[in-house]
């Protein structure tokens, strides 16, 4: 049974299956327990504690052997999971080695095991989130490349505009998603950090050998070891959830624009089908957009978590009342939605489904209009602008209370008609010819993204 | 195993057992199958099925019949859990009654399910919420009563400011709670409303039944019937959201006074003891303020997570896409952790221990000078106003300087010894003399409080 | 000069002038005069101080007295615009009866000044509110009533669903409407409440006087007198602020709607034209959506102003520092966004162009697949549901793959045509036979609203 | 007159003087103008428009050429201020050259001149905060070197923990703000991009010659070139609110501390005095810490801001609705928030007075207690650690019972005194001689903070 309101139930909908996994009890427990085993060996190596005691503490250092809803006990009394894993790990250790118990968790605080623990956390899953954004980046670079000059309707304020390209449209989602992983690269080289303070920061209890242990500490784990220690600096941690709120918020841009693009009244696009998915039970025709709705509520939620983790940076003096603990299930569920969007989004990126019959009928939907700025500037060359600028708006009102073509109202133009020939009417209602830049731009994100 | 960063763990520390329990997995489907045969009664009665299938759906919908990790991947593939739940639910009936099956969810959409189900869910999330209010407001009114007259400093902008006394801490505390059960009471009577509206909200597969299948099914769950079905329209649930903001707000301000009270350098108050409660391995001296963490830490979280509910109010046309899942872990993590912080701070005050010798140590901490406004009104009366200040804050520096006592100053200088006699310094330089309406404030908030 | 980011430049776009002008500097200081004004009669009247200070420091209560520019230079040092507004107050007085300067803001502390002030400035933001939201309610009440009958597409998860009204939408609006004029009069209820407790909120230096005084007060400014002082008790001010968060939500939902509808792409709906209105320089074929853009951007915002107010309430002891603070510009923020999000909806739905024409094309758009749940339920009534459902899916299926209207291919079906005649196809096919209880529906949203 | 509610008053209070001036609407406008100064000369210098246009149309590129409240006005109906603006402009314009009004904002979309417009006040205020960060951080790092070896109590969960130094708290804000400094760096150089796409993103009306005019702007303007054009990517803008989210929590951390620090109950710290700063008019023995509630209020404000611009992210299309309107105050609102934060605190350490006298007599409140930790490894390392953990416990419980101080207590334990002797306790209950690594930690971020 989930005894929280987070659910088994709708984990998979919104999560994904391995960020959920790295941010479980079991992986934050063993988490904290692999820092201490680690600090066991580091102690054991610079000669602070027996050489005996890390493996008989080491040995015990398994998630498995703890009793979580014990534990979960311990824990609501302690104030915090570290105090009782710390009791019952000693006393693990104790059964088999007596003498080693004496040195579970020397020199360190319970923070020291969590935060460190949190780390690992977040080191696994900044892996998973990095393949997942490099099989986004490339989904999308692939539509980019194929519909480079595949035109469909820009919209602006929801409006019709000028006409646009998906090449372009997939390219500006690209090019945020590119920006994501360079942030990404340089948050970690920041939060992947030791924890590693004691009681109160200064390693006291180590007396002169702190720092000595501390470098051992690191190296064992693989992680930078910090200036000193941020027990109650939390920007490391918070940064990893602004720079989760960022990517989420792309996503939700991405999922926006897919969702508009889906409404039956648009339908230029549609997420990938399949057994189960987004159908209705009462309405046969309809195909419900999955991962639109699950992009858009992360991209609903993850600010007010960001906003969470921002204000619980104020924490007080050496550690700090209540600011910690406001993080500790609020950066997880980040994690985990920001992953889970991030998983949906690659997925149907690359089996979206397009229909460039439709985005060309839609482009004809307001009758020529979207072109008329393309008139307009022809036009301006040879009557001057502004005189092409009160031709072509009259004619647009014309068109539109009669429920005409621009392009006959044009073609009946007297002056119009004199410096446009058919075939130049034709050339400028074709949108391919008024795309501008468009390619261009395409080409520079496709040169310009990360290599993989 | 818990598949989410939401967690056994953690639970217990941060919510209450009830409210837990009421927003899990479990709880969440049997309030959708809860729906489902109030629904096949309300439309046997109104003999839109036959009056048969409604005891064959009934005995059904038992959550316990359903495969939780089944339900949870079908839900990710179908967007929401209703659907698969739904599709389960007429396999089961089937097998009994075929007949029956095929009026299984007669005439509802999933939306229905899922928002009466939340309904629900939110009906005995108030009433265990409303109970634990009331033992708060109770321990509040003790404390307030039985310390009417136990001086302490009162502090502004955390600086010594003026004596007040327990009995006014902890009115004002109370004075608020009393608002908050008042406001749960009228968010209470608008969001306990039926939702039923089927596919787009006009219960037209009813044809001309629908309302009156409403007022049947209103009738069956005890639940008020709305003008209109609210599928799109969410201030209902996001009220209960920031009625809950607001709470915890409030516990948020008690327990910032709680922790700075108990600073070792204050020592004013302390959070009940206990078994295992607070302590540190490391630091036998020390006894850690548990519940002052765990609300700061529902304090910091809460607003964020009302925030969430708040821009998912943003939904679109007659069933919204994103807004409405956002709403789905957001509001029971919100009750969760207002009921876990209002149990945790209820339980506080009725244990709390207090210390009034420190108390009226602290209130001599300034050598006098909390009370130099009392001596300046008292010397204003005689001298002038503008003498008298000048006069004490004269004195002030002069006792701050030579680190001595105001009323030795005082007691030395000329004009002050002439108009205050040493029986009016006495008078003057006790706090019980210079506490105003600190009594008739309180009495005046037991006087207005809501009878339990 | 506006010395600020918020802008003389923006405040006609985002805010209601009224609104705007409420939360002024001036009117800032005004309040706090007003205060100081009513303190001063009321000290009179019950003896505290000499009658003849109550005019002599009431003719100096006059904003346009100050030097603003001055007052923020001593209020950037002294921490609150009340220290120097009291010190230059008492200046003011001082030159014309010196006598009265000393009974200045007699036995108040700043904050009371502040948020008595405040409340006052609330006071006439909610009357301006109420008279918008009446506005708007009656303006959809004519939408609701004049379209009852008008079909339009239902959609869901922006896709078809079913047909529904306009004005079973527009009745759907006007009920959030309601429901936050219900709302706002009870927040008003608790809000509009003196503060008044002097400098640890005792009224100590009234000694005996206190409430006396504080009632005389009261009555002056008729205002509510609270059981006690609310100095760090925020929930007063930061329920104006959550009831706003819900309103602007709402106001954020139909804006979603209308701009949606207002699409190129759906053609439904517009805002109302006007000179310079959502005008495009470059494409005159352009009309932008000016008043959705104003109020979903005050959706946007609103969310992560309640949620400042609500991280602002953990105030500490008497008076906090730094919570309060942050209110000072939160809250009027909060307040004129959404006076100005309700003030353009209520203009624009009461010019709101609609196009019954467009609305009824779109019903079509599916080739009559959005009624296929109504030809299930008239078949099912015939050959059974299941089969019917089975029999509908394949025509549906059959009715896109060709392109064809989904009563052709039924027109054609064996069975179909067998059970069901062209005139009930007809029928059935007619949106207007398929809206259930809509017309119902609106005319309980009506039946039960407000009295104006 | 201010016409908003943010406020000539508080100005000066909340925000510093540089900030407030590169986002006063001036600045706003002016930004504007000088990208369509540089857009005129960059079409010149590419041969698009004739090269007499550009200084013509230049030289009306002055924000005090305009009316502003006109334009606000104006703004009202146009959406956007740079509608208005540009038509303003061409009249300006044509009053001198008509031929050159014709070219004004040739090409460009309004969203154009106001986002690159954004990105030089950006620019502008990147700098400011630097400067104040460099300020900042090297008065931290003269606390730092000079504070070294000054104990004071450390503080965990607000209670007395362990000593610590004044140099090691300096040193860990210090760490924290130095990278904060690398942070914005990073930002910067994505932030500072040209926007320049035209109505949809494509340059369409700059036909071949985009990217061309693109280049010669965006070297104008001396920013980069972004791969293509971000109208409705909105992660570099949004990046700058993270950035000063996680530096605004900062500072409240440090803040937090102070405040800690100074309260009377502790009085270890004070924040530099001064004329009229934070007096009270009642009670003059009072200073209230006015950096301190500025900038809790900054940090309770931020992540509220933050989170709106994370929601924001969400836009449609080529050109969203409403989200990029809700960036337009917010984002100016934070940056002034937190450059105010920012020169407050960096103001207030550079004065910052300590008391070492009052720190080392709070090492001294728990009579010996804090050091338990320190008696216990020393003894441990004779008598076996869990034997000295449980001599030290019991002694620890003696002396609080009976107010004695812990050597005492234990120099009379014959266990204990046989192991250490009199010079060895005093040893041990030395601060200074518990200290571990502190004095390390410092060197370690004094060497490695980036060099100014």
């Amino acid at each position: 049974m989930s005894p929280a309101p987070f659910s088994e139930l709708l984990g998979p909908l919104f999560g994904s299956v391995e960020a959920s996994a790295l941010f479980s009890d079991g992986a934050r427990l063993q988490g904290m327990l692999d820092f201490e085993a680690a600090l066991a060996r580091a102690e054991a190596q610079t000669g602070v504690i027996p050489a005996s005691a890390a493996p008989a503490i080491g040995s015990q250092c398994r998630a498995e052997l703890f009793d979580m809803a014990e534990l979960a006990r311990a824990t609501a009394r302690a104030g915090n999971p570290a105090i009782p894993m710390v009791a019952r790990l000693t006393a693990l250790v104790a059964v088999e080695d007596p003498d080693a118990a004496r040195y579970v968790h020397w020199g360190a605080t319970s923070q020291d095991a969590m935060d460190t623990g949190l780390v690992l956390q977040l080191r696994g899953f900044l892996a998973v989130l990095g393949a997942d954004l490099g099989r986004l980046a490339a989904a999308l670079a692939r539509l980019a490349e194929t519909h480079k000059a595949t035109p469909l309707v820009g919209r602006t304020w929801l409006q019709h505009a000028l006409p646009v390209t998906v090449g372009l449209k997939a390219a500006g989602w690209l090019d945020a998603i590119e920006r994501h992983r360079a942030r990404l690269f340089e948050v970690g080289g920041r939060a992947l950090a030791l924890q590693f303070g004691g009681a109160a920061g200064t390693l006291a209890a180590l007396g002169e050998r702190g720092i000595e242990v501390a470098e051992a500490l690191a190296r064992e784990m693989g992680l930078a070891l910090p200036a000193l220690p941020w027990h109650a600096h939390r920007d490391r941690v918070a940064e990893i959830g602004t720079a989760l709120g960022l990517l989420v918020g792309s996503l939700g841009k991405i999922a926006r624009d897919l969702s508009l693009l889906m409404q039956t009244d648009v339908a230029e696009a549609f997420e990938p089908g399949g057994e189960g998915r987004g159908g209705s039970s009462t309405m046969p025709h309809k195909r419900n957009p999955v991962t639109a709705a699950v992009v858009l509520a992360a991209a609903t939620r993850a600010p007010g978590l960001v906003a969470t983790l921002l204000s619980a940076m104020v924490q007080e003096h050496e550690r700090g009342l209540g600011g910690w603990h406001a993080e500790w299930e609020t950066l997880p569920a980040l994690c985990t939605l920001g992953a889970g969007a991030l998983r949906h989004m690659a997925e149907t990126i690359e089996g979206l489904e397009l229909d460039p019959t439709r985005m060309r009928a839609n482009l004809e939907a307001t009758h020529g209009q979207i072109l008329a700025e393309a008139v307009t500037m022809a036009l301006g060359s040879r009557i001057g602008r502004l005189e092409a600028h009160q031709l072509v708006e009259r004619a647009c009102r014309q068109a539109a209370a009669a429920r005409r073509h621009l392009r006959e109202v044009l073609a009946e133009d007297p002056v119009a008609s004199t410096h446009l020939s058919s075939a130049d009417l034709d050339r400028l209602f074709e949108p391919l010819n008024y795309l501008g830049s468009a390619a261009a731009f395409v080409d520079r994100v496709l040169a310009s993204r990360r290599a993989d």
